[in-house]
C-alpha cells in the first residue's frame, strides 16, 4: 500500500502531529511519459514550514489543504514508460513524504554518476553542500586567513560550512545550542563554538571568541545572531544570508540594534537560495565534495529517522533543535 | 576679528542652541608650513552629530567640550608659507564652523581646476556627488530600465541621485516629506514622489507608485523607508547604504518586518562611505559632473543661510527636514 503524509490544518508556531495525517493514496496505472519510484529516503527541510502557510510567496506555492506535502526524496525508478528513465536508475525529487511516486519524467532528476550513498546528494553531495559552499566561496568571498563565524554550526549546512571553511584556511567560530551539539562542532573542525543556549548575550560571547571581529558571516538563523554578527563585523565584512530557520515559525521582525555599522564598517549582507543562483556550479562542486568526503577531509554527519510514519517528528526537531547534522528519514 | 563655533555641552536629541558657543579665537603668527585662509561658504553634515557624541567611533574623532566644532569649508588662501599654496588658491578643508583658519598646509585641500563655484565642491562636486554617483553606478550597478527608490530626495545626496539616475535610464521613485519638497523631487524629474509626512505606511506608499517593484535602493534613512524597500524589493534587487540621518539623534536599533526577504528575493545590502572606498574616482567624476551642470542636464539645488552666525540653524534645518537642496552657510 502506498502512504504519503497530508496537510490537515496550518501550523500555528511549531507543527504538531494535529496538523498531519499519514493517508493511503491510489497509485494510478502508469501513463506514457511518466515513472514510478520506490523511495528510499526522505529529507526534511526548514522551506516545508514556509510552505505549510496559506500566503506564503515563493518559488514553490504554499501546500493545499488536504492535500501531499512535497519535499525532497531519493529512490530508485521501478518502471517507466519515459525514455529519460531505465529501472534502476537513481533518482531525486521532490514529491515528499511518501514511499512510492509516480510521475511525469520531468518531476525526476538522475542522481550523477558518482559513486557516493544516494542520501548523500539531499545533504553533503546537494543542495545542503552547494549552499555552505557557494555562501564562503561565492556569496561571501571568503579568503585564506579570514575570521568566519558559522551559524547553527551543529546542522546540515552549517557543519558543511565549518569544514569546508577549515579546508580553505579560515579561522572559524561557530554556533550551536547545548554542550552536546558544541562538542559535535568542535570535533569537526572549529577552532571555537558558542553556545547560544548557554546564558549571557550573544555579542558578548562572540565578542569573547573573536576579539579580533569577524571578516565572514553565514547566517541561517538571524535574530541575535545576526545581531551579534554585525556588531563584531570588520571593515568590509561579508555577510551570506541563505536563510532564517529562527523566524520560519512565526515571522517575526528583525530588530537588529548594530545596523548602522552597516555604513561605518562598509559591510555587505547578500541573501541567496543557493540551487538558483549557484545551479550550474553543482556539478564541478559535487566532484569537488565527493573527493573531499572520499579523502576524508570531510566527515558525513547524519541524523536518521527510521521509518514513513516518523517523517513529521523528524521534521519537528529541525527546529526544536537537538539533534546535530543533517536530518533525514530512512524508509 | 576671528570667529568659531564652540561645542560647550552635548545634545540629547536635536541640537539646541544651548550646545553651542560662538567665541573670538586668537589668529597666530603664520608658523612655517602653515597657510591662511579666508572662508567663503561652510558645509553643514549629519556626520557632524555624530562627532558630538563623546562616545562617537568613526573615521575622525568626537569633538571635545570647549573645542571648535570642525566639519568641512571652502575659501581661498590668504597668506602662506608653504611651497604647496599662494595667495589666491581656491581650498577645501574640515576646520569647520568659523571665518577664518589657520594650520599646516597638509590639512587643506586644493580645489581642482574645474571652472565651477567654490560651493559647489562641497555638494554636487564633491563628496555629496560622489556619494550618489558611486551609490547608484559601483554599489547599486544600477542599468538602464531599473526601478530606484532613492530616500531624502529632497536632500543633497538624494537630489543629486534623482538626476544621475535619471540620466542613466532609470525609473525615479524619490521620497520626502510635506508637499513643498515633494514638488521640488518631481521639478528636478522623478517619476513619483512618496511624501512621508503623508498619512499611512510606508510600504503601502510605495506599492502604489511601484506596483512592479523596486530594482535599486539608495538609502540614507534606514527605519520605514528601509523596510519598505525591503518589502518591495525584486529578485536581485541591490540596496546602496550610505547613512542613517534618521538615526542619528538617537541610535536606536532597526526593526525591519520584511529582513526575511533579503533571502528569497536574494537582495544585496552594501553599506558605503564614498569618499573611503571610491576616492580614486572623484576627480573623473567631478569632470562628468561638470559637464552635465554646464550642459543643464543637472539642476544645482542650494539652500543658503547668510552669515556664521546662523551656522548651527542652519545645522539643525538638515533634522527638522523641511528644506531642499544642499544647505550651506555663505560668510
Amino acid at each position: 500500500m502506498v502512504q504519503a503524509w497530508h496537510l490537515v490544518s496550518r501550523p500555528e508556531g511549531t507543527l504538531t502531529m494535529e496538523n498531519v495525517e499519514l493517508r493511503d493514496v491510489p497509485l494510478p496505472p502508469l501513463a506514457e511519459g511518466q515513472i514510478h519510484v520506490r523511495n528510499h529516503w526522505l529529507s526534511v527541510d526548514p522551506i516545508t514550514r514556509l510552505r505549510m502557510r496559506g500566503d506564503y510567496q515563493g518559488a514553490q506555492p504554499p501546500f493545499a489543504l488536504g492535500e501531499p506535502i512535497g519535499g525532497v526524496a531519493t529512490g530508485v525508478v521501478v518502471e517507466s514508460r519515459s525514455p529519460l528513465f531505465s529501472p534502476g536508475d537513481r533518482v531525486k525529487h521532490q514529491l515528499g513524504w511518501r514511499d512510492e511516486a509516480v510521475g511525469a519524467a520531468e518531476l525526476f532528476g538522475k542522481l550523477p554518476d558518482i559513486d557516493m550513498p544516494e542520501q548523500y546528494f539531499m545533504h553533503y553531495m546537494g543542495v545542503v553542500g552547494l549552499t555552505a559552499w557557494s555562501g564562503l566561496v561565492k556569496v561571501a568571498e571568503a579568503r585564506a586567513g579570514d575570521v568566519a563565524f558559522i551559524s547553527a554550526a551543529g546542522g546540515g549546512v552549517g557543519s558543511a560550512a565549518v569544514q569546508i571553511a577549515k579546508i580553505l584556511g579560515l579561522r572559524v567560530i561557530g554556533s550551536a545550542g547545548g554542550a552536546e551539539k558544541c562538542a559535535f562542532v568542535r570535533s569537526i573542525g572549529a577552532d571555537a563554538v558558542i553556545d547560544y543556549k548557554a546564558p549571557g548575550g550573544m555579542e558578548e560571547k562572540l565578542r569573547q571568541v573573536a576579539p579580533e571581529g569577524i571578516d565572514v558571516y553565514l547566517d541561517n538563523v538571524g535574530g541575535d545572531h545576526l545581531d551579534a554578527a554585525l556588531g563584531l563585523a570588520n571593515t568590509h565584512a561579508r555577510f551570506a544570508i541563505s536563510g532564517t530557520v529562527g523566524n520560519y515559525d512565526n515571522g517575526e521582525a528583525a530588530t537588529l540594534r548594530n545596523f548602522s555599522r552597516v555604513v561605518g564598517q562598509n559591510i555587505r549582507l547578500q541573501g541567496y537560495i543557493a540551487p538558483r543562483e549557484y545551479g550550474a556550479d553543482m556539478l564541478a562542486f559535487q566532484h569537488q565534495m565527493a573527493e573531499w568526503i572520499a579523502s576524508g577531509r570531510i566527515s558525513i554527519c547524519e541524523s536518521v529517522f527510521e521509518g514513513l510514519e516518523r517523517t513529521p517528528e523528524a521534521f519537528i526537531s529541525i527546529f526544536t533543535g537537538s539533534i546535530a547534522g543533517k536530518i533525514l528519514v530512512r524508509l
